[in-house]
């Protein structure tokens, strides 16, 4: 049946929503595809449900491709597995926990390792029964601090979860792979430009983990990519290597000079430069400063540890990549409070002088991996308005360790040495993990192999975000009048809009709608009597139907017209021929 | 793709789980349907789930049939709505309530009136946009006091809720059958035996309202029905007519008389007819005493009342009954302090003197309208080990009001007259409600009409349980040996079972699979190799799949078994039959 727009619930709107962000976002609502219930939640209006049913049945038959068996666990879930995992705690406030009317605790799953580990252990026992992947298509919740971009960031939303489980890293290997490809063919078949990276693996604790991103200026992952080897990774992910030694030999002695009023590295190459010019007579740079910052972790069982970091003062540490490492604790700044009881810390001048030689302070001090030893920097004193010059690393101080932390930029050497990197903006749509054993071990999941010996299954686990597939796409496909839809996940194969006031051009459209679904096309129909022609066309272009069938006034001459909602591009059919020409666009090679 | 038992994601169990209290949830536990992961929360496994699907499909077909258009709001959801709708402290303890990281309180749905009249509010504001009815099927959540019965009433579960709005009375209406026609349609196609009831519309606040129950012996619901008018109504729902008056001259003055250590109907009926009988000669029974019941009402605002309820002695207050009278109150035991509380009671012995007449107790006081005015009652005389004789209605007594609250017996009259009422047991599949204007009052929901005056809109609520559904249809057409599914819902059209150790029979049954699988049939092929034919027949029972193809030894002679899991009927077929005859079971009518 052909949905009516006279009937249709929708209102399209001519201005953006105030709370939304993204281009792609203020289309969905605007067009009449979602709307916001509640702040990162939001409901699905007709026509977006169109939309997200078709990418669930996408991925649903690539999973079930590769040998997933489709299940569905509740959102719902006592907290008795997640204590034992530990990820009632580490989860910290992402998680929305609550507790019955018995008072028992329980929580809305983020994410369901846990569950499908029990699954397995409860109901599979033997090595035969293995290789295992089991999926869910289900709703999942997660209470983002920051719950922004529409559907990119919900604190509810819909995510397809898989979960292997094999007997050995081999058969995870396999696992993973083949899910990677199953990942490859899903995106290409949703239709927007994605990029497979190394990720972070973070919170779910495994070994090697990949991330699929849909490339766009919007998204909240930055990630880079060498052009000579192919190499890419999301920043969390990029290992610095370790700078290799340099010959300090030539280096004077440390020394401490006044350097008053530089709270920041920019004042303090200046007076440098102005009051301290290097021997050779080259200008000091922002490269020759030591740049050391300390932040407060806050771990999930609730206490607070600082960490100092240094990195070459021309770089920021990458908050990002910061929170990868320290993961599961959070990091928050260092707050007035918390200098005064480390009075030892001298803000504006910390120095590696008490964080790494004397361990006066006795916080954690981790370097830069680019902070070779033998190198020599000007670095705070630990003493208001000081600063030391020369201080070698190696000679002069020490640090407890390295820490990927400092930002990556465009041009930054490629890891594998094979040339620059460049930095480009992804939002992640998918995400594969080689988990490993972590699970299995914390639930106790154990199956009998061929020897009768129990050993610890090993597993994988694999996310794809449906509902912000649906928001990705939108993003990735729009242009300035409105949405613009592949056909694979467009709400309609074809939108018919019949304009004027003349019965017979409804009469005509009405025909054209029934041949056109009896030749199994989804059809949207304009059949609204008193909206005008400009209205029309305006809403067919927001909302985004890739094939236009206008019929209007030209039916006095035998003719509708066929538009190309990307290209723009119209033209003239004769109403006989207009099934037959829509079916050559939207399903070419059919006939009616 | 035939699913293969050999790597399906199941474990039949040969014993029944602890907890499971209904057959027919025992075995979809047994059979790896469902399994428990909380207290009235279920994972739906790869069987279950193809089982729900369809049902869902079923539903969906019938909405859209009915011009229902398909939305989906989120399960977490603010507490706004609620408040505004009274119903964030109505539901009382079966809400379950969360606050999200900001200390917003949040609340997971457990029915959408609330979010579906803004949501209209918010895009439509004209009568020519109406009629308009929205649905979806969706994930709820109700912190059931007792969930049992597996998914006959779990705390997380799916239901398709839908959503009428009218300008006016004729428009409800006319929604209000179109949605009654379309669950007949339904619960006919899921096939299993169900009866339309009037409905109490309780909680929700409506008028009219009708139950779909399915006819079950394990239903939690207690329903009415007279063979001579049709009439059918659940026992919330039947209104006993007002007893009339009966001329009272004859009955002598009340008399209080001595009955020490009577404090039940029993004892003083016994005590009654060897001390004080009658003057006619006839013995007292217990319908010739007035029992009054008090009970304390908790209102959701936390403030409690106690409430008398005065029938005759042969007949309990229904809790069902009363619980449906009092909503949103709900109503427990009047307890020892309660009674210290109330010092003019006399626990066992309380009469209408106190409650009714003199008031001294300060307790609303309602009666059966049974009780008709002139009736003369033994009843409580207000003081341990007294009762009062020819107390008569009217004459010597009044209360505030009647309730419906006694329970109704097999063989009571029908309301209508027609004839006697039998009870029967069953369990809530559907209800149709018409709401009215509740909601879009409190939330102010509003269109222009034609004449360009507000109005408001008035709204019907229609629910199906469609996890439920599964469980129902599984309770009502299983056997003793398992699951007996309707073709409907039957997670396979057919069941291959491949016997024995002779590689012939496995490669015969695979390519009956394609065969089966190539015209169309959806199919679940037992190619275990090392199990043995009896436990694969004992599975496949449990299962329940309609149809089931054995291939075994019979093979060597070129037949093979079609089995009717219903009747258990046999027949061999040629292997080169068996796909046509399958089909011919399954489809009759089609031809591979």
């Amino acid at each position: 049946m052909a949905t009516r727009m006279s009937t249709l619930f929708l209102r399209t709107l001519r201005e953006d929503p105030a709370d939304a962000e993204l281009p792609g976002h203020r289309l969905l609502v605007r067009a009449g595809y979602v709307r916001r219930a509640a702040p990162g939640i939001f409901t699905w209006l007709p026509l977006g449900l169109r939309v997200l049913r078709k990418v669930e049945a996408i991925v649903r038959e690539e999973m079930d491709a590769i040998g997933g068996q489709e299940l569905s666990f509740p959102a719902l879930l006592p907290r008795e597995p997640y204590e034992r995992s530990g990820r009632w705690e580490e989860y910290g406030p992402l998680l929305f926990r609550l507790q019955d009317r018995k008072g028992s605790d329980m929580l809305l799953g983020p994410t369901h390792e846990e569950m499908f580990t029990l699954a397995v252990k409860d109901m599979f026992s033997s090595y035969k029964e293995l290789p295992l992947t089991l999926y869910q298509v289900q709703t999942k919740y997660r209470d983002e601090a920051r719950p922004r971009a529409g559907l990119l960031r919900g604190r509810e939303f819909i995510m397809k979860d898989s979960y292997s489980f094999d007997l050995d890293d081999a058969g995870l290997e396999a696992a993973y792979q083949r899910h990677r490809d199953a990942y490859i063919r899903i995106f290409d078949r949703l239709g927007f430009e994605y990029v497979v990276v190394y990720a972070d693996s973070g919170a779910m604790g495994g070994s090697a983990s990949e991330e699929f991103l849909a490339v766009s200026k919007h998204g909240e992952d930055t990630f880079v990519r060498c052009a000579a080897s192919g190499y890419a990774a999301n920043v969390e992910a990029v290992v610095v290597p370790q700078a290799p030694p340099i010959d300090a030999s030539g280096v004077p002695a440390a020394h401490v000079e006044d350097t008053p009023d530089t709270p920041t590295i920019e004042t303090l190459v200046a007076a440098a430069n102005a009051h301290h010019p290097r021997a050779d007579g080259r200008a000091w740079t922002a490269a020759d400063t030591l740049k050391n910052v300390v932040v407060m972790l806050q771990h999930p069982d609730g206490t607070r540890e600082p960490l100092a970091i240094g990195v070459p003062g021309d770089r920021e540490v990458d908050a990002k990549r910061l929170e990868a490492q320290v993961s599961p604790a959070e990091f928050v700044p260092f707050e007035e409070k918390d200098f005064a009881q480390h009075p030892s810390l001298a803000k504006g001048y910390i120095g590696p002088g008490v964080l790494g030689l004397e361990k006066a302070s006795g916080i954690r001090y981790l370097l830069d991996p680019s902070i070779a030893e033998g190198s020599a920097w000007i670095t705070g004193a630990d003493e208001h308005g000081k600063h030391v010059f020369d201080l070698v690393h190696g000679r002069d101080f020490t640090a407890d360790g390295t820490i990927q932390a400092a930002e990556i930029r465009d041009g930054d050497p490629s890891p594998d040495g094979a040339g620059p990197l460049t930095l480009d903006r992804g939002i992640e749509m998918g995400h594969i993990f080689q988990l490993g054993r972590k699970y299995a071990e914390a639930l106790d999941l154990k199956v009998l192999d061929e020897h009768g010996k129990q050993v610890t299954v090993t597993m994988g686990s694999y996310g794809i975000g449906v509902s912000r597939a649906v928001a990705a796409v939108a993003e990735d496909t729009l242009d300035e009048v409105g949405l613009c839809w592949p056909r694979a996940l467009a709400p309609y194969d074809v939108h018919v809009v019949a304009t004027g006031k003349d019965g017979a051009v409804f009469t005509a459209a009405e025909d054209l709608v029934g041949d056109l679904e009896a030749a199994g096309l989804d059809v949207i129909y304009d059949d609204r009597p008193k909206v005008s022609p400009g209205v029309k066309f305006k809403d067919s272009e927001l909302i985004g139907v890739p094939t236009i069938l206008v019929v209007g006034k030209g039916l006095a001459q035998g003719v509708v017209e066929i538009k190309d909602r990307r290209t723009g591009e119209r033209r003239e059919v004769a109403v006989s021929d207009a099934v037959r020409e829509v079916l050559a666009e939207v399903a070419p090679g059919t006939t009616p």
